[in-house]
């Protein structure tokens, strides 16, 4: 069981225990930019005061993003990384039947799970690209409690279309569904604000939305996201579904420190929009099936197990067998640098040729 | 209902807000002598890789207590706090009928209650200087579940009676309770290994023991803490019961680089041991009645409320009034260094004189 908590990218730990090295990690999608300084000086400066415990209402922190997406702060819960406010979210709504796609992240299923719910996949076609159809609008039934949509998905990097999306939302309001729409990777797309429901929050109140603040700013090892929800006792009861100091007060430093960031997120975004198309291309000449992602991540099928090999290379890349939906001849990359990116395609050629 | 999550001490944030400058804080019991110096080491470095997920297994954070604690490291769970493990213990019992003790660490309840679960109070009485009497055995029926012990209680600094405490640790076996041995502070009580029950895992694998490194190493700003227990099963699901990434990775560095700072360790229980009796010598001088608590808080009843004028003087300490089996005319005081203690007892003289 706990073996299973591995099965995300990111374990750097385990492949350091077996080749006592640390490996180029393409198998978390995170900002390849590195922790921006002035969070860096921020988290120096607040480990002076680290007996003070971490306020738990957040009060300095969520004034952030109450600025940022133009909502009132008690609209804003606060949580350590977007997964733990997943949980939260099920634990306070505790549904009987819930809906995923297939894939999509891990987590919505475990969350739901782990309270007993009953959980319902609507399958996504690979020839579709991923991309969620019409179907949906019909698998959304009244029984349906919470409906978790990922945008853009994890871990296809495909967003679903402006006007198919409207039309989940107006659906949910219907049905009395509630929609956890899951906006992690949305800071990472060319045009965030194009594609973010933030602005229609307060006419459907039976939307969370769910923001993370360890992509952007490559603070994976930190933990912190953040909800946004009109239906403020539903924040409440998020709030009562755990402890009241899962923010820790670095954390609370380094958000308030992030938000100020502007030219590392424009750094990030160029270097995204850069480098993906040539790291798809790269992967589609070497006789992969590239999935045209739209964040800092792409999904591709490979026509040779890809795992091992990499990692004999010092590279770990995330193989999506375990997705539902998926088969182990799928994987999924990171968008890095440059120069890792072609590190990452050298290592390919010489396992593809 | 947020601000209910503000009834704990250590709400700097609020005086902050509301004086404009930090307090000297009694409310929290927290090591007054700081983070260590290899702790802040630690994390200064551990800044440098924050974009990497913490690893969700905590290998090498967990060697740390194995080796400390003499104990196989299947048996030890790493938590975001140990109010994180409190909530994930129950998440993963389910219990229909839990029993606390009043006074007691309010989160229990809190936890509790967010499953559902129906909670039984058993009464701690101020005669008896709160100390656990032989009527818990009683108590103890198969219909209880859980039961949380917290060993020295908060806000009491009182311990349960050698014996009483093996009865209690049979009765549990005999009616198939789970026992939750909240031992957060026990590593600053004077004679820690004295009364720990960490020996007595192997035998009642109904034992699930809690320990914080927040308090004695001052990291409460951080969180981490860990439980001990037997029970491979129950550990397994408590891990399954919220996110993966609980543990920051800055908390695993912290918790590692902690377990080297054996003076600090003895510096913190030295000052403890000396100052504890200076402080409440000083209250009862004062016309306090001082419970005699045996940890790095204390306990006492004031003739005359004190939580405002303290406020205003710089000062925060906690109130007890909303503590189950207490009322407004008891506060709990932090030990702190020497000169802080004579401060808060230079300030409660122009109070009560």
């Amino acid at each position: 069981m706990r073996g299973k908590r591995l099965t995300h990218g990111g374990d750097w730990a385990g492949y350091l225990e077996q080749y006592g090295q640390m490996p180029l990690d393409f198998s978390a999608n995170i900002s390849p930019l590195g922790v921006p300084n002035g969070v860096r000086q921020a988290l120096i400066q607040g480990i002076a005061d680290l007996e003070r415990y971490p306020d738990p209402l957040c009060r300095e922190l969520r004034r952030g993003p109450a600025e940022r997406e133009k909502l009132p702060m008690e609209q804003i819960l606060c949580g350590n990384g977007a997964a733990d406010l997943i949980y939260r979210a099920v634990r306070a709504l505790a549904p009987k039947t819930g809906l995923v796609t297939a894939p999509a992240f891990a987590e919505y299923e475990e969350a739901l799970k782990s309270v007993g719910c009953r959980v319902r996949r609507y399958p996504l076609k690979a020839e579709r690209e991923f991309r969620l159809d019409e179907g949906i609008l019909e698998a959304l039934t009244p029984e349906v409690e919470v409906f978790f949509l990922c945008e853009p998905n994890n871990p296809t990097g495909v967003t679903t279309e402006d006007g198919l999306l409207d039309r989940i939302l107006a659906r949910c309001q219907e049905t009395g569904t509630r929609l956890i729409l899951d906006e992690c990777f949305g800071e990472l797309l060319d045009q965030p604000q194009a594609h973010t429901r933030k602005n229609r929050l307060a006419e459907h109140p039976n939307i969370l939305i769910l923001k993370s603040m360890t992509k952007l700013y490559a603070l994976a090892g930190l933990r912190l996201g953040y909800a946004l929800c009109a239906d403020g006792a539903l924040l409440n009861e998020m709030h009562r579904m755990g402890q009241p100091w899962e923010v820790s007060q670095l954390a609370q430093r380094a958000g308030l420190a992030a938000l100020e960031e502007r030219d590392y997120v424009e750094a990030v975004r160029t270097l995204v929009r850069r480098e993906r198309p040539l790291l798809g291309e790269g992967l589609a000449g070497l006789g992969c099936r590239v999935i045209p992602g739209e964040a800092n991540y792409l999904l591709f099928q490979s026509p040779w197990p890809l795992e091992e090999p990499l990692r004999e290379r010092g590279i770990l890349l995330r193989s999506c067998g375990n997705y539902e939906g998926l088969d182990r001849s799928w994987y999924r990359t990171a968008v890095r640098t440059h120069e890792e990116n072609q590190k990452l395609l050298a290592a390919l050629r010489e396992v593809l040729r």
